[in-house]
């Protein structure tokens, strides 16, 4: 087994998000890494029901109540019955780094057999740059025993801050409903050693079961939209956010990287369930996915914020003709950043300092 | 050891391309995988010196007598005394795919110890479809064991023709100059499980170490410049191939990957005689880079070869400025073309079927 660094890493500026309806057993396998950090858990479904969080952790437990106590009528843009509820954990962290992870998800061994630190590995992800302008073809090249490649121009060896840190799944992989009912017995077993960056310009599914982020620089758009109860549509949460964040990354020149750490997914859902939460999405997704590739934010657009707000009108403008739902999460979308400036009021220049610097990284 | 399969893939339809300037004893260690291919074999520099090839293999061998009186004027194109003459294998092999390999490149072997066959992962590697339009994070969708994961858009999954498959290297890694000097100690000992499509509109630096190609779809494009004996630089000659290619490639709607298989790069080239050869390079890439990120090719261009000469025209235009090394560099890629479709008169129509199949596959 891995051993716990004397000082962890970043203990007093991560928090760890997890969205939940049960109780917490699953932190025991995680003791040894979680333990020396703060836990935000965001209890789904019925605020009466008691959650059992094991003991030795310090947490804040938040449920319905307390987000339609703190939010007020804001609180609707917190969707309910659904693990989208986790980005209400993001708005209330006061910290500079999120980790969130599913409560069906387990501690990974790497080929030789040890242990995986994921939160370790999303820090050093967070920590190093992204290079987001030019692919290389050693992968990251800021680890141990890597570098950049014959090619690769100088000027972009430096990189760009990195916002976001996407781990993978070992066992069962993150598969939608067709493919799950497809291929039932299909398990991911290959350890892929590798931490890229994902190029400007290109999209990619976001999974929040494995994720941690910069919340400085982008969390104003870790936004998991209106899904569950009420909704037309679930399952949807994390890729919102995914194209609403990579689109936003890329205009205020953010990296966002995918690869490294893997956890050990422990149970499918249900693919007749999914199906029903799903379906529409699969529709939508036709005509998001050609929408998020051409949107272009306006150079006004210097923050996080103002990026998001303007997201959210071409969101309506565009999108609001697909299906009156769109029109409805473009609002919570605006809802969800008046919440956000409202709880987090030194924010409000997230992104601009990142956009900043990056100029300069990027010599131009 | 792996062993080699009873009826080898391609074998009717692939030529090996090397290029050397000593006898090919290298080729022993990869019979069992190359002997049921035909070899061209371009011998570089001095044409009386006899180059050894070992016994069992079928060959040809070119010098650069042969070059003259094949191409008569038009051999100007192919350079002398580097690694780039390696593109006039491409222009006389007969075949629908190319592998080309150097001769201090060995079989390397996977992490439970088996020989890897190079060339057997390349075949599948553009037998396959590729995905440039969306990014999947378990990697290449088509290999066993994987797929497309939640929220990839379900009319992407037919991906698009692969055009280009690029290998890596353990051990010595492709390194420039500057950090062969800063790291002369390092090594490439990370096996990544990986195979991927480079996404649209990003480059990459291709190296031609341990490259394979479809001949009918990309072939034209694969000219290796004006480098060596003569000219003003040397070792671009792979990147300015894979600059064009991949811009081709996007435009023409066919697919680049990256990452599987792995070769064994036996020995690191001098870093002093490497960085006399590239320090103009390093310069200029910083001017070729935003070129290629920004060069638009023109809707008419639906052949390989139309989008190759528009690329030359835009190359005299843009990079003539930068050294009059361009100027020379864009009739050279002209006259390539003129070369290739003399010797090769029923391939002008070169891409324009991919470009009509990949529409479809878009689903648009």
């Amino acid at each position: 087994m891995a051993s716990i660094p004397s000082t962890p890493l970043l203990a007093n500026e991560l928090d760890i998000v997890i969205p939940t309806i049960r109780n917490l057993d699953f932190l025991e396998m995680w003791r040894l890494f979680f333990q020396p950090y703060h836990l935000i858990i965001v209890q789904d479904g019925d605020p009466t029901k008691t959650i059992r969080v094991p003991e030795g952790f310090d947490y804040e437990l938040h449920n319905r109540n307390h987000v339609e106590s703190l939010l007020g009528k804001r609180a609707s843009c917190i969707s309910f019955k659904d693990s989208a509820c986790r980005c209400y954990g993001f708005l209330v962290s006061k910290k500079k780094y999120i980790y969130t992870i599913d409560d069906d998800c387990f501690v990974a061994k790497n080929p030789t057999g040890e242990d995986i630190n994921a939160l370790e590995q999303h820090i050093k992800n967070l920590l190093t740059p992204s290079t987001p302008h030019f692919f290389n073809t050693l992968y990251d090249p800021y680890r141990d025993g890597a570098d950049f490649v014959r090619g690769y121009p100088f000027s972009l060896r430096e990189g760009v801050p990195t916002a976001v840190s996407h781990g993978l799944w070992l066992n069962i992989p993150d598969y939608d409903a067709p493919t799950q009912l497809v291929k039932p017995h299909e398990r991911n077993t290959r350890y892929v050693d590798a931490v890229m960056t994902l190029p400007k310009g290109t999209l990619f599914p976001m999974c929040g079961m494995n994720l941690a982020f910069d919340r400085e620089l982008i969390g104003p758009a870790m936004y998991f939209g209106l899904m569950g109860h009420g909704q037309p549509i679930g399952r949807y949460d994390d890729m919102w956010a995914g194209w609403c964040v990579k689109v936003i990354c890329d205009h205020l020149n953010l990296g966002v990287k995918t690869g490294l750490p893997y956890i050990w997914h422990s149970k499918a859902s249900n693919p007749f369930v999914n199906l029903k939460k799903e379906y529409k999405g699969i529709f939508w997704q036709e005509e998001i996915i050609p929408f998020f590739q051409s949107v272009v934010l306006p150079k006004e657009c210097t923050t996080v914020q103002k990026c998001y707000l303007a997201l959210a009108e071409k969101v309506k403008e565009k999108l609001g003709s697909v299906d009156p739902y769109f029109t409805k999460l473009a609002e919570g979308m605006t809802t969800w950043i008046e919440a956000w400036d409202a709880h987090n009021p030194s924010s409000e220049a997230t992104g601009s300092l990142a956009n900043g610097l990056a100029k300069v990284n990027l010599g131009k």
